[in-house]
């Protein structure tokens, strides 16, 4: 593309960007410009959208201020696609997004080539390290939108009346595995702990400042709680017994006739699960982690089952040393899975990693002294600190890259859409098995 | 496609089916794949849906019963294209039909072409003359729906931010034309007269019976109100005048903030009108009829005028003897036009046929005797004689073999997606300048 | 009161004011001042506000114009009492009425003295005959919030938990009778006739001009459907069964989860009915009225009987002939009630006063030529002609003064807190056995 | 009443019960029967309601449980009244208690006194220590439906378009005063601190159990933030600039139209104040505290200002050696009042009790081991942990027995009918003037 001789910083982020770039297409791969159309709850848009808003990115925040002479690709573009930086531009509203048949995807694909030879000329032209960090930035967004788009299609594919399959498996993959052995947990100290980001990579400003805070002692579920284990509060009456519930979790089941995770359904006396792979029985996905539940569910599991979910420092203080490696995005599994067999030596906390978000018991605030991104990317999280709970850990379909131990994602409590799961937390009892760590 | 010699009645429909199957393929022309997915209303439905669920009419209700052997398509197709007809199956919501990005629009071109087969050949083994009254009943079906897909497209089109244009006007069109002559009123007996179907051809369940209606005499506009009148009545304020409005209408102002037609917005001190042809200046478009309002805001402007709507016989009784001609949807202008000088001399009434449906001051109900079709079609009409009011003489995307003097258009009177205008109504009085008839 | 020498007009419109303001009185005898602060729905008004909006009106439309150097009682309640009288004044909006604690019942009740003094004083000075035909509205009026102020109590007392009882049987009433006996139809033989108000009295803007209508010959059923009858549609599964229900009824008990008449309760296999005398079982009232439907309602129950409902001028054409006699609000029984054995000789229509409105499948709209009264009181009528049904011939809670065969009830399709009920029409078969008249 | 001799410590509570009882019944003393039925929005309840709960709370939890041989009241009121006891008994909704018009509120004041006996022939019977806790937990329980009952009649009155008047000042009250001072920030240098309640009186299990929090040093402004600086915020254009806001508190002005604080009124340029004294001008209340803002009011208050708001924990740990005195309940001052200058000498924090609850940035969860009641009255606070906010030290309408440093109020984001205010807090900066404590 360039014969020009990189810096290795530039180098190494040029082979980022390109690697980002190049995998939001194959994501899209098994989708035809009709699927990119659909828009199938208010949380959810279009898979055309995340392909040109990704961009949009990427030109607006960096090409527009840092590429001399940059020309924008469409002059309606800079509004069209931006999401919700009020300080950038005036937006459509969110719900109009299914109706953008034009720019067609042809278009857009133009719009993200266009943007991406910017890139590569900005990255030749020994840049600003603001523009750096920004494109950076500008990877782990798309990244964060790769999960986005997987989500999206997930739930349209669901509601289209025929149920079409993003990825089959392969006919020697299935979700079956030795049945998950009983749940254990894991002692930790806690103390005065520091949390949030210390390293020296890319990290998100809602994850800074590092920072001191004390924690009792503490004990970690060794593994995800699985899809048998919560038909098993189904069966007991769960959705039921008001007593295990937050009052507004109560109202959410009660308004919205929930009975039983997103994407199960009733089938006679079992249940079915429609996934990325398509519909598989419970019997089949019994091990595998349960997913697409609400934090309100989560936490009334953890009632039913005598425990409580961890907040997010106890997650992260666990979470901190153990390498970041499971069933993530590049494994292509697409789905919750069980633990193998194999992981389950030792007294090591399992699907970290990977598998399903981990709803936490913290409400998502900024940390001591947190401070926004300076200009627009200021409105990148922290105005959303406000009604969320925090998810730590990532899930099946998050890019391995894009996840650390201090990440903090976010969602309503109400949230389904996304693969969110249950890990629980107890107090620390002498008595319990569990090694002390 | 067949050397069967065709009786002349089987031949003759066989024209018309060919003919208006092969029109609903050329409204589409200019749309794209993803055009065709967009659901911008709830009374919207995308074109591809309007594709199918128009095949899907002809099989549910012809090929399934009438031609031996038939195959289904598709084993889903019957629910899943089916609109509202809940003795024949179970049917997805409304509001889902943006989600059918599969079948795809190759899929469901092949629908149509199987479709079509199965009638040619049905055509050819001299079936049923129930099954010819059907055919016919279904091409009346896909012309309405011909009428919807360029509602739809408008609606769709206008809601994309970029607001592409359908078909722009040819270099030598425009909307202009000489201004409109003064309004004046014909004046028309009444008495005892006649109303319903009373020929020999294809009519609704819902035209039927003919039956006997006592008129007063009265007095009908020569032609339509333009968007240049109605922007009088908007200068002076008749938005904001609530002795203007029936109840209910003001609630509908107030609640959705009316203050103009759908598709006119305010451009400094003038409006812009954005139509199938693109965007116009209210100038331009000032003798063309005022299109895209409420029965609530016809109603308001008669009463603004000092005058009234016609009632649905009043409308029937005149134009009975009128020749249906005018801006149909065969003129292809695709939007309302001015009467040209040509038509105005006489005491005729104008523009009675196409530019825009006319709002008359009639519930929609069931006529006197008023039986539905049998069946699972009588769905088709009789359910829905309750809150909507009756519109008379086609638009300019009305098919010209659609319409006729006894045909009734119904719909709630919020309704403004649909080419929707006024022809004022009055008393008779001898002073008047108009010529009684 | 006075000394004066009126008029006879004078005598007789002041003995009526007297009467229509006393009657208002005793209804609110068994009311607590707390009862009369409840509004337990949208369509309702607190009972205190009635008294005060009733007194309003004569202030507003009579005692301001016409009472030389009348003071109002509070400058602030011309527009605090206002109902929807937009030219009037400004006015709160209707759910606020629940809020108006101040002013207390004893303000409200001595704005009502102060007023009746003061129309009094008018009647004393010979009026202009405009005066005194507001009089006349004014009593009309109250006579409509005195079977208001009924059913808005009947509805607070429902959604109180505890159901209190406004005035219970006395030991030696109830509501059983010997059982209805079948159900016939009367024969009319329609025709060119003349409907509207035509006497020398009072009446509504709305119920003018009088016009003629063609009617074809019809059938009436000689009496009301009972709760027995109406019990049967409902075990038939009339709830479930779309085929009998227009789309927009069927949308509303689907919404609505309606599965009988609102005031009904399932009590194990049979019901209860809750009415202003207590709560009552459908054993005890299975020959009175059913009550308390929607238009949907009465609708699918016609078509499930394989009839239909009258039209407006059905009902009226054979009314007019027949004296105003029924189980009306002077009878005090203040619940519909069976037909009498004694009433059943002949081929008369029983029931056609009283008891319940009886729903038409008329559309409430203007008559030809009709004109709304002048200034603010022209909006009484004519602003509400859009999406409601007309109903005829009074209930249980009317006043007898107050019906007449021209009196054009309305309301929206889904109203069920009126005493609505069914009356049945049918087209005139030679072979059943009812008299033609 | 009773001649038995207690011991100290029944004597003691007893002694409270008394008081609490009685001054919620000074507190209606100004109310009609009539005012005490308004429920003027979903989140308050009538007077009579807050009376009959009240009593319901000591029938249901105390004398059921301890008092031998106890008779319901009457059969219905445990669940008539009970508020949201889900495993109590089932409850009616709430917005039905606007139709409680019976029982009426001499049957309600009838209920008090019985149970008041109830409660005090449990304390000569030397109880269960159990029983004792329970009783000073309905005490608790009453004084906060005290400050409700006042926050709801301020907002029943408001809504009233009259706007009574809760209680004049005497002739020789106001608001007004010497001019606020700057505003000051005091220094607090945080640490390794305990938090939770650690006395040996009464405490709510969410202030429970007392534990460890690390803080960075800090800095909390010296008063409230006045009414005069809010307008500043407004005239700046506080609510138009998004920047300032919360993402979920932008869409809360937007959707409801704020643009001031709840009982703000625009008057031409300037601002009227309604009050519990009635109105007044914003003049007048300008150096009093500014109060019934929202969450995201406060939160973007202070992002306008540079400061942010404090955590509950910087508040609680400020607080906990400050004696409770200031505007609360019990100065009957009623609504905010202006520091006074003589509280004005040293380095306090003034207004820290009553004036307003301040809301802090910590949303409302379990401390670490957090226990709920046993029972139904595990449903006091615990279930409402989700999606509120923690507010702080008290208000004008604050019993002064109910209010101590580690009292946790709470509510939604975007509640605003609470007299609620801001306290701003900041990092500590040497340069800053203030002094370290």
């Amino acid at each position: 593309m360039s014969s020009t001789v990189f810096a290795p910083a530039q180098f190494r982020l040029s082979q980022r960007f390109r690697g980002v770039r190049s995998r939001t297409l194959a994501i899209c791969k098994p989708l035809t410009p009709e699927d990119m159309m659909v828009q199938s709850c208010p949380e959810a848009s279009p898979a055309k959208w995340h392909l040109a808003h990704t961009a949009w990115f990427f030109e607006s925040f960096i090409l527009r201020d840092f590429l001399p002479g940059y020309r924008l690709f469409n002059e309606d573009f800079p509004w069209l696609f931006n999401s919700y930086y009020r300080s950038f531009t005036e937006f459509p509203e969110k719900r109009l997004r299914a109706s953008f048949s034009r720019p067609g995807l042809d278009d857009i694909l133009r719009y993200r080539s266009y943007v991406d030879e910017g890139i590569e000329r900005l990255l030749e032209v020994n840049p600003d390290p603001e523009a750096l960090r920004r494109i950076e930035l500008g990877a782990n967004h798309e990244e964060q939108h790769q999960e986005l788009l997987l989500t999206d299609i997930l739930h349209a594919f669901y509601t289209n009346p025929l149920r079409p399959i993003y990825r089959p498996f392969d006919s020697n993959q299935d979700m079956r595995s030795a049945s998950a052995e009983p749940l254990r947990f894991i002692h930790f100290n806690g103390g005065l702990v520091d949390v949030g980001f210390s390293g020296s990579g890319f990290c998100y400003d809602n994850e800074l400042p590092r920072h001191r805070v004390w924690l009792e002692p503490y004990a970690l579920a060794d593994r995800l709680i699985t899809n048998r284990e919560y038909a098993e509060f189904i069966a007991d009456g769960g959705y039921r017994k008001s007593e295990l519930w937050l009052s507004a979790g109560w109202d959410a089941i009660e308004q919205n006739g929930w009975r039983s995770p997103l994407y199960w359904n009733a089938e006679g006396e079992s249940w079915t699960l429609y996934t990325l792979r398509g519909e598989t029985s419970l019997e089949e996905a019994a091990d595998s982690p349960v997913s697409h539940i609400s934090y309100f569910e989560a936490d009334a599991f953890a009632r039913w089952a005598g425990k409580r979910l961890p907040t997010e420092f106890e997650w992260e203080a666990a979470a901190e040393t153990q390498p970041v490696s499971g069933n993530l995005l590049d494994a292509e599994f697409l789905t919750p899975a069980p633990t193998s067999a194999a992981s389950n030596s030792g007294d090591q906390l399992r699907q970290l990693w990977g598998d399903c978000w981990e709803w936490t018991s913290s409400a998502y605030l900024g940390y001591p002294g947190f401070a926004p991104l300076e200009g627009s990317l200021g409105e990148y999280n922290g105005k959303f600190m406000s009604g969320q709970m925090v998810l730590r850990g990532g899930s099946c379909v998050t890019p391995q890259p894009h996840i650390r131990s201090s990440y903090r994602n976010f969602f309503q409590p109400e949230t389904r859409w996304q693969f969110s799961g249950i890990r629980l937390a107890d107090k620390v009892t002498p008595l319990t098995g569990g090694a002390s760590k």
